[in-house]
């Protein structure tokens, strides 16, 4: 989140109508963007402060918001399986990952978890991303230039399974179908204390998971889900939303024992 | 969350026994801790990495860990009424705070979420952190010296709803009895497009709140709540706890849109 | 669930195809049914047992199986505001709602909780309905007629708001926009100890009927929700389902406690 | 639920203090109730209504309520493991448990389950219960007198697992260690279309279950699970309940399908 405030040619910006329709759009002079409420001219955002309001042809307003970590995240998911923005909220806290981190993760995927971890680990932490699949490491290599912070992540193509470079980590993290088979090399790679954290959709790969980790020396071995749930606000009417989403996965998380002891 | 591996005198360390049992503790030559499990001298730790084991004189192994950001939280929270680190991960994910972010939050309470804000906000961004009661601040000042971030937050004494001193701030973070006295001031402090997240326990101070946003320019107002579900792993006998935290509170954010419009 | 099992003309049949598509049918001699999966002859199944299965002319099979209450809350609910069968379950439970039961219902609406409190009440007890809206109360019918419960149910088209008839009823069961005007009324038809539960989709609705109950002599007053969570079981990929029903209402119960003091 | 009003001498009422105290007693001339909040005659009761209230020797207000079934239920429960009302709601909605209906059900336990199950059945049904260990059903039957439903009931000590006596029965209904042991006598003892219903505290005994249903010829298998939340309802701080129990187990339920096909 830089501090300077005043819209640029090429910069980002969220342009909001409202709950349900917001739209990530690069600001380009000259350059105008169609919706069902009318157009806009995105070229007269330069020289604005973010936060603006701009009116399309229709005379409906619009916000141009400044992206955020959640709208990057959000936008990052489109090509493959969800995470939603709670569960990665919750991996960051619960690894404890933050500025100056050094974190490996596997995959890739699109970037969205990517993209969460090198904006909390920056200026000088760094993303060890893995991916084997090489068309999911081009669109992340894409999303994660949008959300300029490409340049905290170093994207690996090797596979994971076979080993990791990297070593005295402060966290790995893994969204993978098999997060089990990785979980030895995770401890090599881990300083100890290092804190690994998983994601997974159902019970089997929790069980295998957790299985594996406290037969791999990690410690504080603990499985969670996180429910979100929407309320609709309004005086007189206020009720929680009528549909939301059941499940996204587990969240599993452990912390390396060194084989060493003091005493 | 610094390099360094080793572990010096006068550091914190987590005293980890098992799920139930975890001691943050400060190292030094000579000290011994007395348990259930029997006692540790914590000296014998001083020149050893993070995660060595040490053992009781009952010969029961415990593991010294390095203190993540939710440890130091779980621990500041034990005076003030509870916010669980759920919130406090949601709260940061959803108002777009990271490394550099400038933040105003109120009140500072026993300094938990000050301690998170800090955390993620280092090493170049700032946390003022509001609070009128000087027993508060002073405990909040402990809990963040301990958690080494004390160096990134300015304590101020003054009653937040008769203003803010800062301009242009990314984020407003209210964790208050009646936050919606504060939503006038937060606007003015706010950059445009910047975030404003509160955490309440009551329905009725979400609706307050929610319509203070409305009303005051603020858009993509949202309420939501986390439910946070811990799962017993166990091959052959896996399912959710028995007993479980069912609430904790409610969380709104919003974004500052301008009064100015570009077209 | 009457104790004859041979199918016969006239009957109610639900012709099960999958966990998605199931038909309420009128089962007639030379009637046959079509879908996407080819037809069926219903009149196949005269003398045969509920439980049968059915192939149509593209061999796909179906089940005839004997509708329960379940099947006829869940067709009749179509045409008004959705109440679910879980809700109805818990309503009966906490209001000891059971066989030879007098109760009192407002309003009807299309009969779904009326089918299951006549279900429940029969043989001996009774249903004394009210709805203002005469469209409703002829969709009701129908629907009470289909689930063969009619006989347990007079239908009263008066406004249960300027009083009920009925005295010495077991239980007040409400699904109306204002319950809280009700509850006076519900107070006089009630005897000593009945229940009173009443179904509401906001919080707004709950304050001010909790608020009635309590300034009206009503005890053991509570409102809890229901959150049903569906699991997708296969072994290897067990989860909960991705998508559910965040919320439908709020149910409030309380008991009538009498003006009378024995010591 | 009888329709007799007036309290007489042997009848149990349940006495009434608040949420959290309410105590199920036998009223007898002569008998005294001791509470923290005084003692009350009970003898004075003979001859009241059931809903009359009731001054302890320190002026406190009880009342004495008519027990619903909610009340017999959470009584027998002390004994065995729990299971709550909300999930004994949902298994007689789910299996379309009604008056009529034969019911076979395993294990008795301490007849919480075996006192709902009788309840609906009433006055014509039947319910079957098998229970291999004799002290528990000793207990059932002490609570199925004290809840008046033990004529509906026929206790039966033997092992299920080995064979199911009854034909054609309406439901079976399973709160057992080894459900899927019991399936395929469960098909046999049902009439087509008859509904299983089965609770299971873990997901493992879940899907072993519902391999059995797919495996055994029943249709439309379904696991669900129901979360029930508390609200705290009170003007201007309304709030879902701090402390919830997160999980009680598993709902899985199933019709017979026949192998016989009408087309």
């Amino acid at each position: 989140m830089a501090k300077r405030q005043t819209i640029r040619e090429g910069d980002t910006v969220l342009l909001y109508l409202n709950k349900r329709r917001s739209y990530l759009l690069n600001v380009a002079e000259g350059k105008s963007f169609h919706t069902h409420k009318g157009y806009v001219q995105l070229g007269d955002l330069i020289g604005r402060k973010f936060g603006t309001q701009l009116r399309s042809n229709l005379d409906v307003e619009f916000v141009a918001l400044k992206p955020t970590l959640r709208d990057f995240i959000f936008k990052a998911q489109r090509k493959t399986q969800i995470m939603y923005s709670k569960d990665i909220a919750l991996m960051v806290m619960f690894s404890g990952i933050g500025p100056g981190c050094r974190i490996v993760e596997a995959g890739t995927g699109a970037g969205a978890l990517t993209t969460a971890l090198a904006f909390y680990a920056k200026p000088r932490g760094r993303v060890y991303s893995y991916e084997i699949r090489p068309e999911f490491q081009a669109v992340a290599r894409k999303n994660l230039e949008k959300a300029g912070v490409i340049k905290y992540v170093e994207l690996k193509s090797s596979d994971i399974s076979l080993g990791i470079d990297e070593r005295n980590v402060d966290a790995v993290v893994l969204d993978l179908a098999t997060p089990w088979q990785v979980v030895s090399q995770a401890y090599v790679a881990l300083q100890g204390s290092g804190s690994i954290v998983s994601f997974s959709p159902t019970i089997d790969q929790v069980v295998k998971t957790a299985e594996a980790l406290e037969d791999n020396g990690f410690v504080d071995v603990a499985t969670f889900e996180c429910i979100m749930r929407g309320m609709q606000v309004a005086r007189g009417k206020t009720r929680p939303q009528t549909l939301m989403t059941g499940h996204t996965g587990y969240v599993t998380y452990a912390r390396k024992a060194l084989r060493t002891s003091a005493a």
